[in-house]
């Protein structure tokens, strides 16, 4: 594995040298939910250049073994280190919940995934302690949403719940649909039984279903996903090991997929307002 | 590439020395939906061993590109001619509607998809020559279905329609909700309208439907899937090509997955009363 070239000094104009590193941070996703990440970034970091890995090849992550989403990440991982990423960002819940550790122990660059960002959103917003916690088979499996609340606040209480019916309704684009209201009361109701007043939107498609979910949930539950947490937590991680972007110029964002974008792109891109600019493809 | 061995004198235990071809039969699927064309095989041929390759990693094909899903099917069957298979049968309708004319191109062995016989089922089937198919994403764009249907009878009206959450919703085992009544609802209320008889089940997974969609159908229309037909070309296939299993004894069935199995394999397992034995795990 090549290590990632130095950051190089940067004239900004004046008469001090602002050094920045103009290196991109690297974020992927099993498809191209992890935008809503990349969005966010964009925001708070508009001077950083963003490298997208979409594995929409292998979309979805959600039901498949640790062993094989540890595998994929690494291999997503690597290609990314081939495109000179400073940092690493994993925009994809399953991913965060089972390829973490392994992502952080052997890369060389520093990883932060959206799992912990996401605990520590709910952990602000509860006030009743009680939250709940929606993701895919293999996020909730895992536990690892439970582990980072607790490790936040041992006092929670936690009812947590997949919900694989909820990415294939986005992307039908059944965003507003009795259907859609029936699934998420099915799945929902217990958790509203428990009395939660937070839920956490455990995956990169769900933000997609926040009227719905509100619309079941009421005023009195507050919902969090991880994604301007996820920002702020790149921001800090990017300060704190002088990584910054110079700060003159803006940081460019290149998307690339390993199968050819679909309709879905389409909508995820009118929601988001990015300009992804050509998308290229890449095979793993 | 390796060409597979040729087939060996077997002695049945007669006068006459019975000649067979114990290699087994390679059937692939994106998952383990395919399990349906192994259980219509062992029935039919209970003589012939059968090596079994789901490729849960990369599941579900449905909607995946045609570059990819060849790549990926080309892949599986170098595996299975690794396991010697004699005859491939792609028990994926996604592939089939992809993939097949790449394989029987490249591939040493002959080539079987599910995609010929079903339509060939609908077509035995049909009174008033209106069809309806259901399918994924990939399998309805494809036309593959309505190239079939008019080859074997130019006159018949087709009505095709991608139903992409119909296999969330077996996987999630909700084969008797309100919910799957609804979805299949929506799905499936222009076809009758459009005054179809027949329908074809293009997924391997919708036969685990059947009672939901002959519920919403009612008596007027005839649902037909790929799986008995199938067989019965397979059958015909190994017996014109002189590659039939050795009279005495009974076949094998060997299961491989790129992923380990999870919960939908026992109602697969239990559906289907498939001896499975032990599940290999197989990387691609």
């Amino acid at each position: 594995m090549s290590l990632p070239s130095p950051s190089l000094p940067v004239d900004n104009g004046g008469n001090t040298p602002a050094r920045g590193d103009a290196r991109p941070i690297g974020v992927f996703d099993s498809g191209i939910g992890g935008l809503t990440v990349v969005s966010a970034l964009r925001r708070l970091l508009p001077n950083e250049s963003i490298y997208y890995l979409g594995d929409t090849a292998r979309v979805p992550y959600g039901g498949k073994s640790a062993a094989t989403v540890q595998r994929y990440s690494l291999e997503i991982a690597q290609l990314l280190l081939g495109e000179q990423a400073k940092t690493i960002v994993v925009a994809c819940n399953t991913a965060s919940a089972l390829a973490l550790p392994a992502l952080q122990e052997r890369l060389p660059v520093t990883v932060t995934g959206v799992i912990f960002p996401g605990a520590q959103a709910a952990v602000a917003a509860t006030r009743n302690r009680h939250i709940g916690v929606i993701g895919t088979r293999a996020t909730i499996k895992s536990g690892a949403y439970e582990r980072a609340l607790l490790s936040l606040d041992p006092r929670v209480q936690i009812i947590a719940r997949a919900c694989p019916l909820l990415v294939p309704l986005i992307e039908e684009g059944w965003l507003e649909s009795p259907i859609t209201d029936q699934v998420l009361l099915q799945y929902l109701e217990p958790m509203l039984a428990d009395g939660i007043d937070t839920l956490v939107l455990g995956c990169t498609h769900y933000p997609l279903l926040r009227p719905a979910i509100a619309r079941l949930l009421g005023d009195t539950v507050t919902l969090v996903d991880s994604t301007e947490n996820c920002a702020r937590a790149v921001q800090h991680l990017l300060a704190s090991s002088a990584q910054t972007a110079p700060p003159a110029g803006e940081g460019s964002l290149q998307v690339a997929l390993t199968d050819p974008p679909d309709a879905f792109l389409n909508v995820a891109h009118e929601a988001l307002q990015l300009q992804l600019g050509e998308i290229q493809l890449r095979a793993l």
